[in-house]
């Protein structure tokens, strides 16, 4: 695998000094392959397919699996629009003249070589190749086993795409097995960045597994929320969202926080949550007016349920609810429930996580609905990126001085003096 | 070690969530503590400097060690300047109308809590110091053991500077002994980021000890390019400032690479790096025309001197340069000397270091010289920040969203419609 990734390197550093229109050149190929070569995607997908039918995959697993011309159109429009959009890679993004003949220029840059690690969804491949394509970036990509067939197709047009641009195919390179991903998880002088895209226990098995940097989240125990002024009808609406509209969604709402003086309106909000077909698992305060249900135990304020179950606590105040969820929370998504401004921007201001909401449910979490274009993950890491991650996540930066003979030793003997001025980009 | 981290992410917590103004008041108040506190600290330093002398520490430790009472001025009037400069928690980077009465908001937020392990100057104490508490980041200090009395003297004043402006003086902690950073290394879970300040090998040592995020740099093999076109004036003074203006630093030029066609212009560079005092070690090829000095081996390549010796290796052409270049370098900072501007254009575009310049000495890359006020090191790793780092490298961001009530089911049911209307800040 070293040489997989030595190449992938030398790959990257050219994909990223070629000019920007190659990597539309790319980028446009690969959208005309996604139409032409649908036959081929189509029946190395069937392949999967049956193979998942016989091993009797799980039925949501099987559905994520399957492409479909319609699914193959969404992808290619996709790339089309990466095509035709900015090019980041050696974007200014400060100018500073330093002294007359000495500017210097910070530009973005690729990252660099990324290991991406998917279940699943063989659309991961297009979505996220040609991201990395579109930023400069190479990538190691590892999917399902049970999308064999469909990813190697699709990496195969990933590579012909590059090629195709004068760009090297090794930009873009299959992984086939894990122990090839274990190999490439020690290799964190040629990897530059890990991005795992699953379930929480593949993301801290590989957390755990390497010194390259990971971006993602392992978990979302996400927090709604009903402060004292909530106003109730809200409550119900953002608490149902919250929790059913996606409920396997890493920002789905896990926990109610209820202040203790919202209590009486919390059977309406109980109700709606029942009506969705929510099981409440409650403590003793919450119990006490929301009638029958389970007994919430400390472990359930740290569970990512990921299914209709939602855990309700009592707080007797803002900073309480807030204290709750620093403690059991995953730093990924809270939100405020409230018509009063002040209380609202307190948990704005002192909630550490990466999106504090007011009257907004938890699934607004997400890279599209931030309009940040293709989302590369949610990272709740503090380094880096935090958050939704847009193709800004995959871009670090270089900075370029053009000087007309200046040595530093003028300026530390004071025979010349920096000016700093900083100019628009 | 828990129970400290632990206290001092409560305290950056606190210390974040606080009014611009509170970390405001604790700098001026440290500021002053430096003016009326000078007998302690001097005392304090008196004794770590008589231990070193009976210790028979190198001099130039010796000297980095000592404090005086000029030093502490401008000590007292950087703090003094960031006092009243900007800060930076909250201040927003990005707003999106993402609907009516639905706003989006990136701000920048502190990392959280940093551990900070130098070496020698207990200056370092307060520059560093004073920069967490601008930024609102928790510091863990670790200090050589040689100056443990000045260091534990200024944490004692960081700690009543925030105690003064009603922050919790648990955001800046001393760290007594080698087995506390041992065990904080361990606490990925409470400590966000490393920067160590140091020698490359107390770097190494970091980054393989912790999955922590290590800011830094190990090693600084940076590479002064002489290409076809260069000026053999300007080349002559580039390379004696690359790498004699302080052989020590990082950014202190340890290969001089020759393009073939300058090979008749070398002597004269030579001759001037001699004058200089520099040790030449080179290839075949240059010492055919630089007469009597050691042949460079393929160590050398990869040698950080840290002193007045310089290898030089002579390339067939710009491309070879490069190469070499990501061969063997470190990724920190490279600089070309031509008049051609065209091989200028293509060398700033192709390396890839965090660094790289056209006619201006490798000595550059500093983050004063760039401009950038205090810095807190330079990165040659690709996440988060590269290059040089000023106060913007201890920030991270957060996403804040103020609905009137939204649900995402609204928006993925086609009721409602994203607008995504980018806003200025």
């Amino acid at each position: 695998m070293e040489n997989t990734a030595s190449a992938a390197r030398a790959a990257q550093r050219q994909l990223a000094a070629a000019p920007a229109q190659d990597r539309s050149e790319a980028l446009r190929h690969l959208a005309v392959l996604l139409d032409t070569r649908q036959d081929d995607i189509l029946t190395a997908n069937a392949a999967d397919l049956a193979a998942a039918a016989r091993a009797d995959l799980a039925a949501p697993l099987q559905a994520r699996l399957k492409l479909t011309p319609e699914k193959l159109a969404t992808l290619r429009d996709g790339v089309r629009s990466l095509a035709e959009g900015a090019d980041p890679v050696g974007d200014p993004l400060r100018r500073t003249l330093l002294d007359d003949g000495l500017m210097l220029t910070q530009v973005k840059a690729p990252i660099g070589v990324l290991l991406i690690i998917f279940e699943s969804r063989p659309d991961a491949v297009i979505q996220i190749g040609s991201l990395a394509i579109r930023s400069g970036n190479a990538v190691l990509l590892k999917g399902g086993r049970e999308a064999a067939h469909s990813n190697a197709v699709l990496v195969g047009l990933l590579q012909e795409a590059l090629s195709s641009a004068g760009l090297s195919p090794e930009a873009a390179v299959g992984v086939a097995d894990r122990a090839g991903v274990a190999a490439l998880l020690a290799l964190d002088h040629l990897i530059d960045l890990v991005i795992p895209r699953g379930s929480g226990s593949l993301v801290k098995h590989i957390q755990s597994s390497t010194r390259i940097p990971v971006l993602g989240h392992a978990e979302g125990v996400c927090h709604t929320y009903l402060d004292a002024a909530a106003d109730p009808t809200m409550a119900a609406t953002l608490s149902v969202d919250g929790k059913c509209d996606y409920p396997a969604a890493c920002n789905a709402t896990e926990t109610l926080l209820v202040h203790r003086d919202f209590l009486p309106s919390l059977p309406g909000v109980a109700d709606a949550l029942r009506e969705a077909g929510v099981t409440l698992r409650a403590d003793e305060a919450a119990r006490a007016v929301i009638g029958d249900c389970e007994a919430a135990t400390a472990e359930d304020w740290r569970t990512e349920y990921g299914d209709r179950v939602l855990s309700v606590a009592v707080v007797d105040s803002l900073e309480a609810a807030v204290a709750h969820i620093h403690r059991y929370g995953s730093g990924h998504t809270e939100s405020i429930v409230t018509d009063d401004e002040h209380a609202a921007d307190r948990f704005l201001t002192i909630v550490d996580s990466a999106s504090v909401f007011h009257n907004a449910s938890t699934r607004f979490a997400d890279g599209y609905r931030y309009g940040l274009g293709a989302e590369v993950g949610i990272s709740t890491g503090r380094i880096h990126a935090r958050g939704p991650v847009g193709v800004d996540g995959l871009m670090t930066t270089r900075w370029l001085l053009r000087g007309s003979g200046q040595g530093a030793g003028e300026y530390s003997s004071g025979a010349r003096t920096f000016q700093h001025r900083s100019l628009p980009v």
